[in-house]
């Protein structure tokens, strides 16, 4: 169980790591420095740059709120999908170890295998969302000609899944596994072939392009112009105000952008190395194993 | 798998395809347009036009960008949801093929019709819903009478199911598939039955017509008339202040036009040529089957 | 499939039919009198009329904005998610007859008895939903008997379900349907008695009545005193803006109160004859049938 | 079917049962009192009262109009899956009576008895949420043994249910009841627990205290405040303004309170007697039986 | 059944307990003296301090409303899937003892091992969410043996979930479990597993910690600053409004913070005592065994 402690509301103010500030300090001190200028310029002459009044401010920033709230929802919404799907794996490998021992008569060693190949269904997953090679993670799990297959496939989890499915077939032929009871089991491999595609459907689909460029693009003009609009009435100050409202904005895009993608090793994505580990775990410890590994720890509230 | 690479954020602000602009340049330019002529005529004759004052704008706008909150994530809904039913047709006729070789007792030929039948079926919705010829894509799927009686039906996709299904019952009669694995695969039939009804229903049912109406009046008798409340204190500036506003609005609302109808051809729907090719793909790996093309690959950031 | 054309954006401005601007004339027209009234006196007698000033508007103005988008979003949840039963109609009733065909040995007369009462359920909704006569509608489907029996029915669509079962039970006496393939049909059954359901659910609870009541008087309380409050500053522009504002209210009110009711004949409700036809037209495909009538067509926009 | 005729738009403004606007009078009275008191003061001694400016309100009012519909939406879904899980009740004791006639050869005495036990779960349900005695309702469904037994227990529907597995499991061993149908009937059994579970949850999890504490808190003080914040600008008509946004706040609260717990009496929650009175003209149908009472009729827009 | 009583409106201003505002006091006062500090040194110096005027908090407080809204929702949606989850556990707990009494033929001995088997998973899974030890609680329910291998194990509802498997083979083995109602009841068990994992999720996936991090330095920044905006209007009355602004903003943080871990032991947390004293009592009527011990009850407002 990972568990986030919680800071005390002062220290939460001077966070560093995780909090994406590094990722956009580039346009926040750009933006700042635009206001600098605006402001110098507007002291020096005083009418040389046209004073846009807050008005157009405050009628954009409502728009601009709601449309950010928006992108953000559904940045989260797929982030939050992920994670459900991935605990649906978690879900259906269990279901699945559990039933192998109760619901078959498959000798001990059948059984192992059977639950290593669900161990390596969630390697290889892993392994493929992030662009990675499997195979280390897959030694020991399998044996070397189907690592050998798995290596050549295009798609290796659907593949481990239909080798899962062999192996079903084999006990029902052998006559230790129910025709009902087989279609019990095969409705989790359903389930996670249905998993699997619906990580693929997230990686594979991003939030359409032209949102991304719309609310950028609002985002930055809105910032961009701000100075001309608060420096009559803000003055000196300007460039504070326009700090803190360009790190509301484009914090809140940068991090929409990390969640959209919740499958990568950016601080905000999915754990996904400690979720395999817990598969890996109590996948094992429903057979009567050992866990082999140590469970990964957060390193500065981030977790891979 | 097609991932998008992120662009700096300078980089972004200026992308033209992809973002709409092109679609709304005219209306742009109109409301540039009379923002630029009340400009002119204010400073002529200050009191020949009404000055609005920025208040009506105020109280209007935050309406206007609720409601386009709402069009806008009722549009994002239906193009997820069709992609979630695109996922879904995945899902199943992966299922599908892993049963056919696991469940069943087929031959190696009775399983490649199988299969094929399913990767017709993914190109003939697509067909479906592009409002294209199916034909061509099934040549080599299926046999040339079936091909015939495609051809003539009404509902292409529904047939090729009823076809699936006529496979299956062959294969009970020869005792190749008991009754209950029968059921467990019917309940995927049944389920891309769902997935073929749930995208003829957002293909046939858009959005009320009377939202898109009065959300496109709101948006464009509010810019028609914001410079009436701007010159007055905005003053030259009035024009860039409407460009941005109605950028913004008409943006978002064509945005929303274009994916409320997510199975068309436009640069923010639905990449189908890429789904069903992944679809192609995978079923044919299941069974063992050389994949025929090359994945299709995005053309400046669209993927069709 | 029904596709709507997209308009030009001009000519959506002046669209008329299906905008509900028809049923909210009346209040529209009071709204500008009491503003026009309000310019006169305030012309006349400076003092006389409170001024409210904009403030209150504008405190009020977000609140009425965000309590109409929430009364604005239930209203169409309800709407689609009817559209949703209606799919899952459709769905269902396609797959029992692939079923009939492909799960059960029934003879095609059989088959064509089963079938023909899916459609009946269809019809049946159909007229118990509108509040119409489902007796035309299912002449030449059922034989005479069963229409009578159906007439004197209270609860039409269950009591047509109910009989759908029976032929199931007597395929199953003849042994013509395996048990488990029984209950993988009955699921279909119980799926329509979902839908079934779910409509007469949507059809009898309308939103809490008090929801209605207090957005309804905040909205026209507030058009009433706007004139007050933006006279002194707007002048006698004051028509025109709040003409403008009580549209926006007063339409998605409108929008929202025929919405609610998805089943009706109004021109923003659900096309429940276009969704019958096309239930009838696949169904009668399925089992080699001609359809027997046109597919409607929608007429300035609107599809009954 | 319960249909609600639609109002004039006038005569909605006056409309006063199920409005909530008794519950809130005296709070309204309270403000606007307040409000009052202040505007004489502030008439006699200008200077005395702190002018809070109408700044702040607006600051407030939009955190203030957001959180409030954030409980609203929350009240209402509650409201909303409530009627959905009774929809379910409908939709499985529908389905099991539909079971029973078509799926097993019981006896038409046995049938009877098994849905009577379904009509008696919907009553003591019905009598569960409402904190209200069973008992009567149950008289004429059940033999006088099972009542007294269900009177002494702690969770009756729940009983009742185990009631009706017992009756299915006598047919199954008298060999009328196939044991793959007798599983297809145990999932409808197994639905309607989860709707049973699904009312208790909402019965006994209200919102988060704190949730309702903040918002009544926050609402109150701002409507406390607000004629100090108006009386320098609006002067006399404070009162109006007061009263106007003090009934938004409040009656959207007062509603928001009365549907969070939808179980109850009052104007606006489920019409329960209506529901289950239906539950019983179904099921009486599907049998054959008469239905023995009339449906219930709104009295002046409110059901029970 | 657990029903909180509605308070009068005015007592409701004045609870403290369960109302958060014990834990935000030290930050309130915090911002309360800051506001303080400035209206003094404004009274003395006025021009020592900027004034950063009303604008820049009307454009950034509808973006922090907005988004402390987001996180509210996204708090509250966890606590109640939450809560869901365990109404899951119930309904599939009391699904299974109704079925291993109407589904099988187990002897009353079996039955109340199996049902002894559920409640202690409802323990264990409490136990493991809370960081507490199960063991305990776990007397009475499992042999000694059983008891010892479940203090050994790192997952231990999941092992007591692979125990009631064990059970229902042994029943299947001994011909008292026909395998089709197996696989029913594995359904149940998936089911349970399903609502485990879920929860572990829920326990070990935070929000994002960025959003923490960026919500809290907006609302905090924006508090600190908020005095130099309002003194040069609202005056001496500055501290009143911040501490207003500072309690709706901080409460609802500190709140959302609380919903978001919702299986701790904090006030706004889920009862999970009561929770699970109801799947005891249940599931001991369901076999007729008595009550152990009393319903827990609220204490002030406040149930564990």
């Amino acid at each position: 169980m990972i568990v986030r402690p919680r800071l005390h509301w002062f220290r939460m103010l001077l966070v560093w790591r995780g909090s994406v500030l590094g990722r956009i300090l580039p346009q926040l001190l750009t933006m700042t420095g635009v206001a600098l200028v605006v402001v110098v310029v507007h002291k020096q002459h005083p009418t040389l740059l046209p004073d846009l009044t807050p008005i157009p401010f405050t009628l954009l920033g409502i728009a601009l709120a709601i449309f950010l709230g928006f992108r953000n929802s559904v940045s989260y919404d797929r982030f939050w999908e992920a994670r459900r799907l991935w605990g649906a794996v978690l879900n259906d490998t269990r279901s699945l170890a559990r039933q192998v021992v109760t619901l078959t008569d498959a000798d001990a060693d059948s059984q192992r295998t059977f639950v290593h190949g669900l161990i390596a269904f969630a390697h290889a997953l892993k392994a493929q969302l992030r662009g990675a090679d499997a195979t280390p993670a897959l030694r020991g799990l399998l044996p070397d000609d189907v690592r050998a297959d798995v290596a050549r496939a295009r798609f290796k989890p659907a593949l481990l899944l239909r080798r899962s499915g062999d192996q079903l077939l084999a006990l029902r032929r052998r006559g230790q596994l129910e025709p009902v009871l087989h279609a019990a089991m095969d409705r989790h491999l359903g389930s996670l072939t249905d998993s699997l595609g619906g990580c693929e459907r997230i990686a594979s689909t991003p939030i359409p392009f032209a949102y991304s460029v719309l609310l950028h693009r609002t985002a930055y003009l809105y910032s961009f112009m701000l100075p001309l609009g608060l420096v009559a009435t803000v003055g000196a100050a300007t460039p504070v105000v326009v700090a803190l409202a360009s790190y509301t904005f484009f914090a809140l895009e940068a991090l929409a952008e990390e969640l959209q993608d919740p499958f990568g090793i950016e601080p905000n994505d999915l754990p996904l190395d400690s979720i395999t580990w817990m598969i890996e775990a109590t996948l094992r410890e429903t057979i009567g194993e050992p866990v082999l590994s140590d469970e990964p720890v957060a390193v500065q509230h981030v977790l891979r």
